[in-house]
């Protein structure tokens, strides 16, 4: 319930949210500001803010909706209500962070996962495709992603079962083995949350990117390594991914990140026109992988080989439509250094190289009862780190 | 605009649609029946049937969620009200198809597509594996699928504009060539929509199947061959699939189809308890690709190696979620026999041999203009041939 506990959300970032006060029933918008959170939609009917009628709601799918400009009005208006000094008279809007519960922020339409990282790419395709190039033939061509499970995107908070499915068999030639997955992993990515959809059939130019991206949250893409393996060729992966996708309680709006944005790094080969960004979106954020409390990975997003905005113009040069609502992961964030990789697959070169948590407990995949948390921090204005809300899971035993 | 025109659909089958009459503006819950429509949702007012409120709506959302009693006691008001005799006073509810304009009948929530034609599996093996062994590793095990994109399903008539993305390198070690598609094909599909959710991390057991499974439509997953060849290694299909897939405006409820249940053909190996069918989910359903009025295939459905109820097993064994509005394809209908093949990649080898067209222009895939029309009929009771609603497009030139 105190999913937000701990953490110190600063006034540099003001992420969006949706949250229950304890004891109530009503849902509502609300904007973390240090430990507490802000009831946006009751300050906005306070204080007569005109054109925000779109935080008096139970989700953030309005303001979602609203376009940039209502974007901007919002976190103009909720920057001056909690500035300093703060606005008067709303001291009984602004809950404890312990004293509230956080939901899913935004109703999820479409999920796409991207694979983004080159590192990644490079570490797995070693490990899945041990007698091929390591990189996909078209990896440096295009920021390579698949459809997942919208309906199992979970906020941060909610306990992940270890899922059952069909695992390699033991030796060639046997059949495979229905039973719980032994290489449950995480995935540490950051989210795209798309405010404004489009038309099918016209794809929105790279250069459009904050015309229709909301803003960014964390994701923890759990996988279930063994049913993944068994199930992926050709069609890519299915149910090793679609059991649970978890995200942060809080979206960061893309204009609390403007001092974080850097030139991507690139994918190393030149790029068709329509990937060719006019203003850099690569993002500054750098992610903590925590088990049990431990750090064990420190992943830097600036190295991702393709950008957001990239992957928006991708994701559309076909014609495919945006949906108010769309969720779009960076893939697994991985870095070139040791102790920079976003996954167990990569940390424990499979399996084959445990790793030791702060207990002294080793780990090849992730064991039941551990508690795994992501979380971010990138350069706000005026020097100050903008916060991302945590993403934290705690894995319970399969089914009997 | 005049979608349902030409189809005569009997009295066996009474499927659920959604109709606006032309000059209205006001979405119903209808049944086709003969040349008609049925205004469900009035009918139900007027005759007070109790408890079908969920008639009374502007889409299939609230009868999908209703469950099974409500889809039966709905089901057997409509067959009474339009019987032999029907009943007297329902005139003014009749629209002729030709005056009703049909819409997407449901929100689609999760859209998966499966891949249980061994044949088609075979076939687009040996094209995009020559090297390999055609039917991938796994699939005598388990009903392969993947995730496509749920924001782009849509209803017959809709016009579908050819996609441009990444061609192939035209010859190794050259980059990939942006561009319209040249490789632009159909997939002959059945479809089945997800009524009653489930719970996250609940499996759904085979049997359990018209439990949650609310009816059958017909679905053409339109691809582009070449864009899919280069973008789907590792994470399989993507923006090949992703720009457009129609589905029938009508949804056959599964009662419908009790005559044309028969045992799965089965994968060709034995298989894991959880895939086992108690009762058979085979479906008996003769299908019918068109490509500008003249017959081009007729794939049947009944030598599909994996049943719907197996699919919705394998899709919630690791504890997926299923919603209202889920939609899932059976993947590529394609019997064994020549004449039987359910896309233009079989049909024409991979555009080495052309199809002859009934006006005697040939085809390696879709030319732009095409019309494409995908029908189906299956055994109903009293010896009546239950009718699908049909799935058309037509093609539109590429964005210039």
């Amino acid at each position: 319930l105190s999913e937000g506990a701990g953490t110190d959300f600063g006034r540099a970032g003001l992420p969006w949210g949706v949250f229950t006060p304890l004891g109530s029933d009503r849902r509502r918008v609300g904007v973390a500001v240090r430990r507490q959170v802000l009831d946006a939609g009751a300050a906005a009917e306070r204080l007569g803010a005109p054109g925000l009628e779109a935080l008096r709601a139970d989700s953030l799918d309005p303001l979602l909706a609203a376009g940039p400009d209502a974007w901007q009005r919002a976190r103009a208006a909720v920057s001056r209500w909690v500035g300093e000094p703060p606005r008067q008279g709303l001291g009984d809007l602004l809950h404890p962070l312990e004293s509230v519960r956080l939901d899913l922020p935004f109703t999820v339409a479409d999920y796409v996962d991207f694979y983004s990282s080159e590192q990644h790419a490079t570490n797995v395709g070693r490990l899945f495709r041990p007698d091929g190039d390591p990189l996909p033939a078209n990896w440096r061509h295009l920021p390579a992603g698949y459809h997942g499970r919208a309906g199992t995107v979970v906020v941060s908070g909610t306990p992940v079962r270890r899922p059952r499915g069909l695992l390699p068999p033991a030796e060639p030639g046997r059949p495979p083995r229905l039973g719980a997955t032994e290489r449950l992993d995480v995935e540490v990515e950051v989210g795209f949350v798309v405010g404004v959809g489009s038309r099918l059939g016209e794809p929105v130019p790279v250069g459009a990117f904050a015309e229709h991206v909301f803003g960014v949250c964390l994701v923890n893409d759990w996988s279930a390594r063994d049913i993944q393996a068994f199930e992926s060729v050709p069609l890519g992966p299915f149910l090793g991914k679609a059991f649970a996708t978890s995200v942060s309680a809080w979206v960061l709006p893309l204009q609390a990140l403007a001092a974080a944005r850097v030139p991507g790094r690139g994918p190393g080969a030149a790029v068709a026109d329509y990937l060719v960004e006019d203003a850099p979106w690569g993002l500054d954020i750098a992610l903590e992988l925590a088990i049990n409390g431990g750090v064990v990975s420190r992943p830097p997003f600036a190295t991702m080989g393709w950008t957001a905005a990239q992957q928006l113009a991708h994701l559309t040069v076909g014609g495919a439509a945006l949906r108010t609502g769309d969720l779009y992961a960076s893939g697994t964030v991985s870095g070139p250094e040791p102790g920079q990789f976003g996954s167990l697959l990569e940390i424990t070169a499979g399996g084959r190289t445990p790793l030791r948590l702060a207990d002294g407990s080793p780990r090849r995949f992730l064991a039941d009862g551990d508690e795994v948390e992501i979380t971010g921090t990138a350069p706000g204005s005026g020097g100050e780190r903008v916060v991302f809300g945590p993403v934290r899971g705690r894995v319970l035993p399969a089914r009997g």
